[in-house]
């Protein structure tokens, strides 16, 4: 920045290129959700504040942006509105307000900011976009299967290439405490601790258990067993248990439904956990070569809708992390956008003018030149610098003559053509 | 609304019709301005309160939503932050911010939301969509008639046929209140009078001037001159002062820079004001049958970017009301988007999600059963109610054979295909 107010704190501005590349990676991974059915939805911005109040847990409340009451109210320091904290809250208002006349199953995806008041890092910022997808409605597992069909098309649309589902059920995780004889109320914690697994040694993870009250036997065979890549050790575990059966039933079920996928996209992971308590069923996340983390994530929720104010309503989803994914600068980079044609300015203005009208019409990126230079060469310099393909200069030479001469600013070759002539001259030269 | 939350006051849910219909509308004047190589802007939906500060005037200043501090600070009541109140201070925050990193001359678009904490009423909002094109740091008249232009392609874009450009300019309104010998000091009031013209009587707006200390003689020919159809009348009287003769020449340059649109699209209009007095050269109004008020403005406002805290620049620009021709529910009506084709689930689950792939492969947005009902009479209600344009049933008797049962939902007609070659088949219906 090269001096003025900066934007506030965790924001960015937009300009043009970084504007063209976001829409992009917006429009396509829309286009893939239409073609699975779902249909766009947009929340406003704020939502009174008793929507979130209560609904996401102290963490996140601490987040919300609040909205100072307005006129006389201001005084009182109150706020009654808060910026959107994620898509998933505003879902569930909005099953609950339209009720019946919505379609059912109600397949919707949300693509746009959200807003929270984190500590802004690399990477991490106040506002930001959330891509969420969600069938809201429905208990089949093909509900699920679809949700990992539409998120694998829209990260291939996006051009990556290598990437893995790791599916789990949090039915299966159940029974594997079980399975292991953890007691139930070490359940969570032993959890979060497997979870790490994928970030630091099995030693570490072996030690935190074992702080945690699991003896160390159990500790390394449940570390060693979910570890391995081969999961018969893990399926003949979980085999013992009635959770564990439904649960392996379940993630068998979502690896026959999307068999269709290529050879080894979808991986059954025992150890892989997901943060969030409010899964119910089937879970995933999508790790990809070159991103660090996860670049998707999902599954199936049936009680969250009620828990956040909806109808009680069985629910899955998933979102993909476009930030993440819009952080590595090459994917869909697109070129500095330059003009198709730039047409100089010395004289005759009216038929710049008309003329650059005839070049809109067909579709031809025109700049006409807007400085208050009359030299050429000043206005060959503008043209440059909007990365112009072609010039056009109609000087009092051209104009006796009725032509127009054409430079490509690529080879510095001239032509000159008829003035009616140009655009379809110009068209043509594309 | 059937009951549940409802959105904050002044805001709307944009349900899946309506979000096409708006996406369709904004991308289309967006590639309108493209074409005239504007650069598209997009900017925090906040920005620190001081940018704000001091900017808009009382009244505008009144309708700022401001944002809560957060943490320890909350408790103080206070706030730091704005949600942007228009797209005008965030672009002269951002020509100050990145300067000379900018294109020369900046011309750009935003098309996007903004906040005011007006009182809800019909058609009007607090959550709304604003669409600016500006072009920052030209003086060339070459600029204002590009503006014209593209709003002009803008609005023709969207299918709107009879709409006309009121043009005039502020500095011939100086040369009109000398001209008819109005005291200085009454000049913004009597402007103020005459912009009522449009909405009122001439014997009211006269009553006014009256009352506001303007001879009733001199109130009388005023009126009449800025009315008539002709203006070879306030022609000749603008030519007596120099505020005049310049006003008119700024007038007839963007004519016959304008001369290629449609004859009598752009029309020399002496009594139109425009209530902003942050104008300094030619201003513009677009009227159109159908249309109350009008549906785009603007003009050249060479001091107001200083003004908004950024580097002195010349600057003109415009916006087009894009709720207000969205409330027209004609402008860009779009079908319910239905499903092309709806797979019931009979069995053959994995065939039923393979198959749905290869559809949505070929760009057909396709839907699969998700509800629990086994029984085919309730599932073809449901891609009835999806407004599916073919059914696939793939029964016990079709997977015996290898077929399936391609069904049309308008004419009811079936016809049976091999699995293997449904979606080739699918895809040549469409």
């Amino acid at each position: 920045m090269v001096g003025g107010a900066e934007p506030a704190s965790g924001t960015r501005d937009f300009l043009a290129r970084e504007v063209r590349r976001r829409k992009a990676v917006f429009d396509t991974v829309g286009a893939v959700f239409e073609r699975y059915g779902f249909d766009p939805l947009e929340t406003p911005a704020f939502e009174r504040l008793e929507v979130f109040v209560g609904k996401l847990g102290d963490e996140a409340s601490a987040l919300i942006f609040k909205i100072l009451k307005r006129g006389v109210h201001e005084a009182t320091g109150e706020a009654d509105l808060a910026l959107r904290y994620d898509h998933t809250v505003p879902l569930a208002r909005v099953v609950g307000t339209y009720g019946s006349k919505l379609p059912s199953p109600y397949k919707r995806y949300t693509i746009g900011p959200v807003w929270r008041a984190d500590r802004p890092a690399k990477g991490r910022f106040r506002e930001f976009a959330q891509c969420d997808i969600d069938t809201v409605g429905s208990a089949s597992p093909l509900a699920d299967a679809e949700i990992i069909w539409a998120i694998h098309d829209g990260v291939a649309a996006l051009g990556i290439e290598q990437f893995q589902f790791l599916i789990n059920s949090r039915r299966a995780l159940h029974g594997l405490l079980q399975a292991y004889s953890i007691a139930p109320e070490l359940g969570d914690k032993v959890l979060g601790s497997l979870d790490k697994l994928d970030k630091t040694t099995p030693e570490a993870v072996s030690a935190e258990l074992v702080d945690r009250g699991v003896s160390a036997a159990t500790a390394e065979s449940l570390i060693t067993d979910v570890s391995a890549s081969d999961t018969d050790r893990i399926r003949k575990q979980l085999d013992t248990t009635e959770h564990g059966r439904r649960g392996l039933a379940e993630v068998d079920r979502l690896l026959k439904l999307t068999a269709g996928l290529p050879a080894g996209r979808v991986v059954f992971t025992p150890r892989m956990v997901r943060g969030l308590d409010y899964y119910t069923g089937p879970i995933f996340e999508v790790i990809a070569a070159g991103y660090p983390g996860s670049i998707a994530s999902g599954g199936r929720y049936d009680g969250l809708v009620a828990a956040l104010g909806g109808p009680a309503v069985p629910a899955c989803g998933g979102s993909i992390g476009l930030e993440r994914i819009l952080a590595s600068q090459a994917v869909f980079d697109t070129d500095q956008r330059g003009l198709d044609v730039a047409l100089t300015v010395l004289g005759a203005e009216a038929d710049i003018m008309r003329l650059a009208s005839e070049l809109r019409a067909l579709g031809l990126r025109t700049g006409v030149y807007l400085g208050s230079s009359s030299k050429l060469a000043r206005q060959l310099r503008w043209a440059n610098d909007q990365h112009a393909r072609a010039v056009v200069i109609y000087g009092p030479e051209e104009q006796e003559t009725g032509e127009v001469t054409v430079r490509d600013m690529a080879s510095g070759a001239q032509t000159r053509v008829q003035l009616t002539e140009a655009a379809t001259h110009l068209r043509s030269r594309q």
